[in-house]
């Protein structure tokens, strides 16, 4: 018996398909979550500040940079092993797992792919440990669900060394603390290009967002740059093209669709503890048939996101998940969770408004993650020029 | 051109079943709700703090005590201009409107049907006024959907003049900052009376519930009763019973039916004018399908809400409103406002989540409004025992 | 007590908002339609066979023409009679009601507000006493949603009297026994007028569409026109262009608004009454809580679509209702009677399936009235559009 | 290029999954439903008339008994091969898969597990061939969800060697030209047995259940009992209690919640294909953003239930499925496949109520399939108590 790990549903007997070393890369992060998380995240969220305390634990875990490999500092990991700790994390707080899959999937991912090799030795290891914070820039205010359509944009600095940058980005998770963020911007002749923003470079500015009322416990903001001044040498060599972020994004989404289950997993088992303990009319609610058919209908959906994301996992393992496949799975897993986490709190009655229980501060979490990394629309329109052949974005 | 209002959808024109008088009552609310409630009330809910500067103002609009009569300081209106009043104030946010909610219908309503004529002279000019805060006292711990089962009960004190009372109430919107208290209790044969607790009178405390993530610019509390003596003279007359605090609710639900379209209102307008102004793919998103499917469907649902709670009006006012039909419309407004809600903060995408928008304030206030004064499940048993002579609730 | 009546649910008192004249009229249309349409209309669908035996008593109860003034042999009723007629045929079967629809809107309506006062006396007295049956040809295979792209064209024939008439109609309620048709085609110049075509004009012929899964108690074909010489006589003078028809679809969708609550009621009544008798696990079905939600929520979608139609019904009356505001009827209507007819049948567990009940035909039904005079998302971008100013039917 | 295949979906590439042996079995199946089944199952349905023709076609592909040993005539393969046959038959018709599932699960099954050797050889072979046809004689009318309640049953002859079997039994797939009938009935003290009732045994009748709207191409019927004399040796020697029924009804329902995949492939591949080459408004259906949401909740919930069939397909042949888990995916798989169903056909506007294409002769079959081998609710019910513990039946 492990006393210290919350209750997992597993209907399928889906652990079967995990080998020994995703389990125990499982338990290890959801023991950290269940000592380290999980009793002050609620704090942080009522105080909306995101406890940078938890850091060296995300690290330990492997949750900066699992599938990076070891040699840089990463967990070296399959993305089976991935998708399980952000599930555990999730289960903790999504904003903490949005710290998370920004650090690997957003900056340590197109550092690995696009950097160089100085690039990698200088960045990885420092962020895979959380030394050194990282945030991505892509979203502008004015093109959300259209990224190609950005305007921050880098010409020549003239001194043969340099180039300038103007331009803002906004959404962007852990900008107010970041050390490092991989900037996308399009160069003269309109092509994007990742640019490595560092701390420190004159008119480069991390504005916080406040009054969020998600994520509350991440930190969130605007990354600002005027006539920042920034070396050649931090343009990502290996990629260029609306493609290189993109496919930051399917990595990003990947650790969601994950993420989500252990969010929805979390608001399930709650609700269920919830429903057998609490007596109404005489009997545990959990007898009733309304509550019955919320709880039954939870576990089908869960049941269901597991098998997704399992197969996704293979897929992805493979190199054979596509971007419409990654999009599928996050779409359905976040809609899923989302979904619980409403029927969750209902479950509660009164007591599922308040942070004595997680459920709440789940939902409102993710609001957020429904609408980051392509709204629940924008991937429907995905998956629909998969199967149709026909653009509906315009 | 009335530059200082809300713009409020009116599909079907339903102004035009409103009298002269209806539709003054409800500009004066929405005028004082933009001017003077809007400006503050998402910093309140940011601090979780009631605006108690606000109470004057609501007295002035007649949110204390609508129907009250003149004599007794109330604004001697009819039932729709309750309605609308607590429409108005809805728009601005469901916390304001619960204060007004609870101490018209859950206070001033009993002191006003089953206090004694001395009751109603001592504190109904007063809880209109806004002088006195009042708070009802029927939820208990172990009794969320079942009142009937309370365990708060007075004893006789011996002394001829008193009773002792003893027992908790949880969930109780204005109790920190209440002067009375109307409170359900059991004397010794076991039935129900109403008693009002006065601020001061020894062993009566009432601590806040923190942390709540709904209703934050509302008071909630508890009702601590240890040995209370109070003076037999408090003990309302007019009627003993589970019937007594029922037909409060029937006041208060009826408020929140039409309150809850106001919420809805709030975010509809607000999506509406967010989707004409956001422009992604070269158009505004309000041009696209899958917005106007989202768009269209709140607006029918908006109109089928108004017509319910007109017609209930009429009934009500005439006397003839049955409970189940007020249950009805409450279930269906809230759940209404609920999914419009979560709805609108999907077309603000990243905005959804700030403050900067009252969507997602309105969403968060509704999961309250959906579990108070009966549940949504309750209700809906209310509905299917009224049809089918079943009893279902256990 | 009226034996021979239908239970009619009527949760809110809206019979109080009718006159006695509507409730004699609605309840002679009720009593017609259990009498001489329900014993006979399970049979005639399960024979894909109209039954002709009715339209005398159509006409009878007015169902032809209700709101025709009395000098062309129509009822002379107002809106809110003619809904009332429509919800009591299609409380029967919604292939009835269409038939009366077709005949009444979109047969006898432009020929008393577009026709000459020859057409009227020459058509209208035949037509309400059901000696003609009429159809309505403006459909075509390639322009289902979009009936501005019609091909059907005349031009003149030379000879001074006539035009020649070609094309091919489909989907056609009435076709294969109508006596007349109002054809609209397009002209040299591309402006669309309405032709009345008759039966035994030469090269127009009117083949049945066999194998319907819906609507089959009613007869649907096509009209073809292969040179058809039309006397210019048979031109409707008094309005051309697409408003013309699309004037007649308001009429006919007015109807459907309420037919729809025919149905939905019959599918209510049968549920509720099958729930109460039914026994198992020792008690009626209908004191369970997963089936008093199925009742529970129709009753509530019931009444607010009554109240819709009522609203409707009084600003067509008083000439004031939009095309938008009829096409939010029709469609909030219809689907709701769809979804409580599927849920009604679930409730009729096998039971439902087969002809002893009258719900699977009803859900059968529905998916016509669905999709016809504007299926579910043309109606929905008609709202759209009307709310956001945005076209986005393209 | 297999020219002769339908199109079906596998959006995960859970072909993978399968074995080259799964692949042939189900292409083998795929083939002959649409060489010998697509061309004739709608005018039998029309005609509400089984098509006998059809039965050695069922047998060459394995459709009865796949999962039965080689030696007693069955196909001898594993669980996930039964469930491809069964997918590929209701991609042509829910009643032709329902007439597989009957002589497979609950007549075949159950003489394979609890008869005696004798039944196996006298039985088995001639039901894999179809020679024989048979039915399973569980539903009572009055108990239907609760088949425990039965009142069928049988007593000693007092001959020594015959019962004398008295009842009736409702609902019956095959009954009106089974040649056997697994009928399950309870002996003297109420313990429930398994009979072999042959055609021919006096008072053993069949009537045919008439005016059906779904399932039209099987034929349904009773089976009635009075005064059957049957040889005791036809009891089922290997099991008694309510047990074994259930036993048959968790290999039916596996079947179905695979077959469910197939009606549902067939409603989305038709959907897809016509959306893509209906023009309106200048452009394909499918380029418009509804018809894409519709499409792309299809291809999701799809890719859900299969991998949900697939992973309780390795439970099963693992003989590690439990009850529960069976429930889940029948309930899941076959309100997936309604919904599809009733989506799709609004894609085919007016095109999808006729009999041109197979989609609403699915969404009517599938409201037997949601019903039949429990309700939709009872698997709610069955979920529910496997996950809180508490019955909520009663």
């Amino acid at each position: 018996m492990k006393p210290d790990l919350f209750e997992a549903p597993d209907y399928y007997n889906l652990d079967e398909l995990l080998t020994e070393e995703h389990k125990m890369i499982r338990d290890a992060a959801r023991s950290w979550v269940k000592r380290d998380v999980s009793p002050i995240i609620e704090q942080a969220a009522q105080d909306a500040k995101f406890p940078e305390s938890i850091i060296p634990g995300l690290a330990s875990i492997g949750a900066f940079g699992p599938y990076i490999p070891e040699e840089y500092g990463g967990a070296g990991l399959d993305q089976i092993s991935y998708g399980l700790i952000m599930q555990e994390i999730e289960r903790g707080d999504s904003g903490v797992r949005s710290t998370a899959s920004v650090q690997s999937s957003l900056v340590m991912y197109p550092i690995w792919k696009y950097g160089s090799e100085e690039h990698r030795k200088k960045f990885l290891p420092k962020l895979a440990s959380g030394e050194f914070m990282g945030s991505f820039g892509l979203t502008e205010p004015d093109h959300g669900s259209n990224p190609g359509g950005m305007t921050t944009n880098f010409k020549d600095a003239g001194d043969g060394e340099n180039i300038i940058l103007n331009g803002a980005k906004l959404w962007i998770s852990n900008s107010p603390f970041c050390d490092v963020a991989v900037v996308w911007a399009k160069n003269e002749e309109g092509r994007i290009h990742g640019v490595i923003v560092e701390r420190g470079m004159e008119g480069f500015s991390t504005p916080e967002t406040h009054n969020k009322w998600s994520l509350r416990a991440s930190a969130t903001g605007e990354l600002i740059f005027q006539d920042v001044k920034v070396p050649k040498s931090n343009i990502l060599p290996g990629r260029s093209g609306l493609g290189a972020p993109l496919s930051c994004l399917d990595s990003a989404r990947f650790g969601i669709a994950w993420g989500a289950i252990g969010a929805a997993m979390d608001c399930y088992d709650t609700a269920l503890r919830y429903a057998k303990e609490r007596i109404q009319f005489g009997k545990p609610i959990a007898a009733f048939q309304l509550q019955q058919k919320k709880l039954a209908e939870m576990i089908t959906e869960i049941t269901k996101a597991q098998l997704l994301a399992w197969r996704l996992g293979v897929l992805r393992e493979e190199g054979k998940a596509t971007s419409a496949q990654i999009s599928m799975a996050k779409r359905n897993n976040v809609e899923m969770a989302v979904k619980i986490a409403r029927e969750a709190r209902q479950i509660l009655g009164g007591m599922g408004i308040t942070g004595e229980y997680s459920i709440m501060r789940h939902m409102m979490n993710l609001e957020s993650v429904i609408t980051y990394e392509g709204t629940h629309d924008i991937h429907l329109l995905i998956t629909g020029l998969d199967i149709t052949g026909e653009n509906a974005f315009k």
